[in-house]
């Protein structure tokens, strides 16, 4: 069996949307001086400037990255004002975006971290619109290249973290978590791993409760089912339907965990 | 003219969407094992749980695809439930997918089919809601490796059908036919062949009626015509605007296809 | 440092969307003749049918794209009609798509043009509906195994055009400038540059007016702003939010530009 050379692997994650060029604009940029990157898109349907979505997305994603890979995450309000641009290797992985928290979950205490200051390695004339195409994706082709981290910049002393999403304790010792996202299938995706969880959870939200975890959306029994998603949090499914459509709630809803039989 | 070694070329079928970091993950997953694969999205956007959608936008894509081709193809709403995972070599290319009639439009009678049931081509741990990325992606990148198929587990006896849409004979000697998909641009996609056809046919729905068949969109004269779409079925289009939004009509529409002058 | 060979990158624009399996069968008879391809996709969302939505979107992403690329684009209301198919070489990079005016902005005056004529280069039978498939890919992938481009067909004498949209002088001495596109965070983009601007322009629309030009969306202090966006247009910006919500326009509406003091 033959695998071939390890890719060349750039994973873009961005709040652009794939209606305008601006993508695709990055791309090519990107494969102008990387003729050898592989490219994945993770997402470009994060909402706009909804860094904190963005960082989640890189939490759950950037796990299944081989290592070597390089990430170019643009959630960006602040193009163009005085936030530093990124660049870091941390977990054996590669990392360019704002400093603005996007990319801190993924930065670990051994990271390094650079800011983007080498002319040389940004496309000219910069624009103060769009880092994404003059900055991040040249950045990221040169580090595909093999440039040494080291080379785009001096050693960034610290970057802006962004608080972790995260249950809440409730007077009466349940949890207050909260709908972080949801999916395509309309599960709703919570701030809860599985050890946040008492042996026997009740969850509670816009008057359905469901007692206990499933094991698949298909062991669920036609209607609200808690379980342990694929990428490790807790999440309400209604199998075969959407349990956002069929409870009326979005991002932002809480849902409230207690011990079953702890609650009435 | 040098056309380089043949593609190691993945062809990625879901319901999915794009909007989550779901299909992004699986690429990389699938680049993680071939880094030399290439890799093209058919499409993410079948209806959540949509198996049949699912299977004639594979049956339609499928015999475009180069020899040795890999297709991951997953809607999937059995996940993690006791359904098979199969991988199969058909008509000189291979597919991975749940054992639901996803793929059983492109399994001929000479097909190789086993049951994904190797733990060393898959990830570990194991979930029990996204296969796409532990058991399918892994499987596909194997194969494009060079992994013969037999490796990734035992053959599989017997699979899954799916009843194949088609027009239904009416009393009075016509068809009813029905609203498989509409595109982009609105054209209602028949259950039709040309070979279904009587000579000179008449189409009727939703209180319109076009009769005989033009050649392209740009030989329709403004108003509903019918024609033989590029994958040979049998559509209602409305040049220049939609037929769907025209009509009032979606999937699961009835149209009623007589011979022209046996209808009065 | 390797780069690699260059880049054989073709890059994509269409009206198909990617809910159908139109533009990866595109991609996948692309791949099956020219395995070495890397492909971008710029965007597939052009409105249906909208070639000058479609050229505008051409003419911002081409300059960004490496020597050698080959632009395949296709939004084409003319198919299976008299249109001709054109290949041409202009600038460093190919185009491959209809004669409709698509695109006539990429093609400068010592462009080579070619006529799509020779039946060698394209899928058999050929389709009255999806050239795409049929034509234009193919026709791309022989142009990135290295074959001349005047083996494609006969030279174009000439090639339809397209008035670019530009904006009009009002009698008062101003500029009534109009939105071509509204970008997905709202930014409404106008058929005017820089050097089209008075020294201190003063933009007006729905009753709102902003004086000057910031530098970056977050240079903008919470309310409607005008800048020079990253493509060399003009745009207006409500910073952190919408401004074709805010303002209620879309495509299609006038913004009336003056010098400032010069309108009261």
């Amino acid at each position: 069996l033959s695998a071939g050379a390890p890719a060349r692997l750039a994973a873009l994650l961005t709040d652009f949307g794939t209606d305008d060029v601006y993508v695709g604009v990055m791309k090519a940029v990107l494969l102008g001086i990387c003729p050898a990157a592989r490219i994945v898109d993770l997402t470009h349907a994060i909402p706009p400037q909804d860094v904190r979505l963005g960082a989640l997305a890189l939490a759950d994603a950037v796990p299944y990255l081989p290592a070597g890979a390089v990430v170019v995450a643009v959630v960006d309000p602040g193009v163009g004002s005085e936030r530093a641009a990124l660049a870091a290797r941390a977990g054996g992985r590669y990392f360019v975006g704002p400093d603005n928290g996007l990319l801190s979950w993924c930065l670990d205490a051994d990271a390094a971290v650079v800011r983007l200051a080498e002319p040389r390695y940004r496309l000219s004339p910069l624009s103060d619109t769009f880092h994404g195409r003059d900055v991040f994706a040249p950045a990221a082709a040169h580090l595909l290249n093999g440039l040494p981290l080291d080379r785009l910049g001096p050693p960034a002393g610290s970057w802006r973290g962004l608080e972790r999403p995260a249950p809440t304790r409730r007077p009466d010792g349940g949890l207050d978590a909260h709908v972080i996202a949801v999916d395509r299938f309309g599960n709703l995706i919570l701030d809860l791993g599985r050890a946040d969880l008492p042996a026997r959870p009740a969850f509670e939200v816009a008057g359905q409760r469901t007692i206990g975890l499933v094991r698949s959306y298909a062991g669920a029994g036609g209607c609200l089912a808690a379980l342990v998603g694929s990428f490790g949090r807790v999440e309400l499914a209604w199998p075969n339907g959407s349990a956002a459509a069929r409870l009326g709630v979005g991002v932002g809803a809480t849902v409230v965990v207690r011990e079953a039989g702890a609650d009435q």
